[in-house]
């Protein structure tokens, strides 16, 4: 296994079982997803016990999950309650995934139930949050989930990947800073007197300030295990303090990183960006969507075609270089995760990482 | 193996081949049918001697399979009779299946041609019966042959996959019977004075009867080796019979699946519908073709599913109800027949089945 | 490994990498070829060595394949040269591979570079001159790539591939012959006083020269390693000479065919025409161009349907007829120049055939 399970992954978003329940594979595990009710979810293995029939093609019914082969009835336990026709009292339960709507998301725990702790799901002090706006998507890429790690923990891809929207020539040449806290990696990096690049002037002009100035520009890339991936970003009109600067003279805000491996090589990535400006304006969350998926989307091809490069030359080994650094210190973090976890010390990603 | 091989099969329907060979795959053997005359069949290994192309790339010529590569010239007997410039006589021959045209389809024996029997073809009564019609079609579905098989005994899956066309509540809640008789399973069920679902209150309308009024449904399911299954099915106005009413009390028909086996995990479903109500209306013939494909399509994505479920999960065992006892029964036929064929004593299907 | 790897393969046209990079893989090497100025041509290994990424997804500047994730930038012999921040002398190299371009092609060897001499790439009498014209293109085959030898050195497959366009019966009729000169095999067929097929009665007509005519039709197929056949194709008026008639009397071309393996099982296919007459008239080109590629296009099933089969029944032997004399001829070469490069001599396809 090369991704911790006892923690918790985002699984879905609550839109998507809204309306049916949604059948998706998550750290190698087969998983029917559901809302035994409209303000509840649910996650069991995606299997029957009468035939083997996937679950998601079934359907919600007084709460519970109908098998739509034959009518088998599932509680959220993973147990049968009901069956036409048939006494259930011995049929073979299915694992049941801790799940758990919180933030804007449906977390899953895919590890052992016993350690499942909804207090170890991460603090999004933006969600739920009015002076914060939150817009997202989500994309599948056949790409170890580490590789995603690595891009996100090296920002100086874009200034190549995305050069025509949010990458520019200084973030290249200006050296970021690594650090560790705890289970914390943080890359940063901070370029001052530069001009901003069009994505940022968009932004500068959304929140009324002028895009032909000088700015002072930020990158705090915030890793904590098991693969989430927070970005503060932001530009500040020079002169006025930069990451520092009060909100009137800057526009910021916070790329959203939540990478669930699928299988070994390939994840279910979801982004989204949440900002602390003009965040009643639904029009602007719907462009800054549009814009971020645009520009995430250059991302795909170069991580699947980087995939299969490994996977071809399974024995050659990569370059880390100071820019890395993120990279490799979260691949340590998982690492202690993964360790910890197979030494059958049954310790959660929190305590793995307190106690190394 | 996981089929029997000394039996006959549906290989394809006489149409397939009017206008060229035809190349597909049976019990894992690649053949090519064709007629080496407009009343004639043949089938013979896709592979030609010369260089292996596959002959069914190539024409038929004066009762000649001709190589569409370098005009190599087959008989039926699967030696090769002739090619420009070359004496053929010590060409190494293809095996030639035997074949037989009959009852609307083309049969095809896989295993040993000694055995061959034409007289093993099943009987289909409504065949050639001016006072019966048939529709049908041909579906590629990735399963194993056994889930059709157990899916066609099992009709309680129609409440939940054919909820808007064929399935009621009711098949759910009344029991089904299960017996077997030599070579034959037969699965029945009979409902008693319940509201018709919207298919057979088309057909009751289209055989002239009130479609508002009570009926008596019945369902026969009747499996025969190797993987046959023909379903008696039809309702009539409550009160005059049911099975045994008269033909102006009711509509009938008889419901016509044979599964032929492309490889371990996918067959050849040729499903179709023989009725004997108002057999000349061939503007009724292709509706009922039309509503029978659609609602017989609903059954691909379960069963293609189901399959990948028992190939991820291959230690799990299935439950075997009694609605399964059908399918169950089914599978321990076919196990018998296969056991015998493996034992070498060359039995046929039908020899298998009275010795045991 | 079944093909030469000490030898000069065409691996794209120039065209290809006129605006960027082109990814290819050649006898199972991922190559990336590029222009590092307008006049020259190199290739690498399609990895950096930063991360892994392909090289073929980046760009070229200043004479530097720089990547297109993190900026690395690659010099021709494999070296990195320069990457923004970081020092790179210590950078693992990857491969360079030699390639020329040369007669229209862009020539690679993907072999042991210290043994590529330009001297051996095949000298193309009608490239770059006037009083010749070419027009070709590029198939990807999944076939092996002595399965297409085998179709170039047997023509009697136009009797039934190409039935409408070249193909006529004689050829069929007509034996061929074949012989071996060195390392070039050569097999000639001459139908004398026949019909004109639909493509040559094209020709002729196109050269000034009635179609309705008897001629003289000849074909010779010209092998030489690893895998090019030239096939010098012609008819003349009959009674003028056939072959040796004079150019007003004839109609005659060379077909030119690379193939360059991607894998053991697929090929690039570098298919093409060279004229001599009218070979001004543009517009001639690119309509036998189109003729070419659709006559082309026939045999690509054939081959693909012909590999699976062979893959399906690994230990079946082929037939070796008369007619597959040039290609059994051609695959022996092959076999004598595998056998020396893995004996280790390092000796060259030229010197290995030259030593035999």
């Amino acid at each position: 296994m090369t991704f911790p399970m006892n923690t918790w992954y985002v699984g879905c978003t609550p839109d998507e079982i809204d309306s049916k329940p949604l059948g998706r594979r998550i750290c190698g595990e087969a998983v029917v997803f559901y809302r035994p009710a409209a303000d509840r979810v649910a996650a069991l293995e995606d299997w029957c016990p009468h035939r083997g029939a996937p679950l998601s093609l079934g359907f919600v019914q007084d709460g519970k999950l109908v098998c739509g082969y034959h009518g088998l009835e599932m509680g959220c336990d993973g147990k049968t309650v009901h069956m036409p026709g048939q006494r259930v009292r011995g049929f073979p339960p299915v694992r049941s995934f801790p799940v758990v709507e919180r933030h804007g998301f449906v977390w899953i725990w895919p590890g052992d139930p016993a350690l499942a702790d909804p207090a170890l799901i991460p603090d999004l002090h933006w969600a739920n949050n009015p002076a914060w706006a939150y817009g997202g998507g989500l994309y599948h890429i056949a790409c170890d989930y580490r590789l995603m790690i690595d891009n996100l923990m090296d920002l100086t891809h874009e200034t190549y990947v995305h050069s025509t929207s949010i990458g520019q020539k200084e973030i290249d040449e200006t050296p970021c800073t690594t650090r560790t806290e705890g289970d914390t990696v943080i890359t940063s990096r901070y370029m001052d007197g530069i001009e901003a690049p069009p994505f940022w002037k968009m932004a500068l002009r959304a929140n009324g300030l002028p895009d032909d100035q000088p700015v002072d520009r930020w990158q705090i890339c915030r890793f904590t295990p098991p693969s989430h991936v927070m970005i503060e970003v932001g530009v500040a009109l020079a002169g006025h303090g930069g990451y520092d600067a009060p909100a009137q003279a800057k526009a910021s805000s916070t790329v959203v990183d939540f990478i669930t491996p699928e299988t070994e090589h390939s994840i279910w990535y979801f982004w989204g960006m949440a900002r602390s400006f003009k965040p009643e304006d639904a029009a602007l969350t719907a462009q800054i969507r549009e814009g971020q998926g645009k520009i995430f989307a250059e991302d795909l091809e170069m991580l699947e075609r980087q995939q299969k490069n490994l996977l071809q030359w399974p024995g050659r080994s990569l370059l880390k270089l100071n820019i890395d650094t993120g990279g490799v210190q979260a691949r340590r973090v998982i690492e202690r995760v993964i360790d910890a976890e197979q030494a059958g010390t049954g310790s959660t990603v929190a305590e793995a990482l307190t106690t190394h």
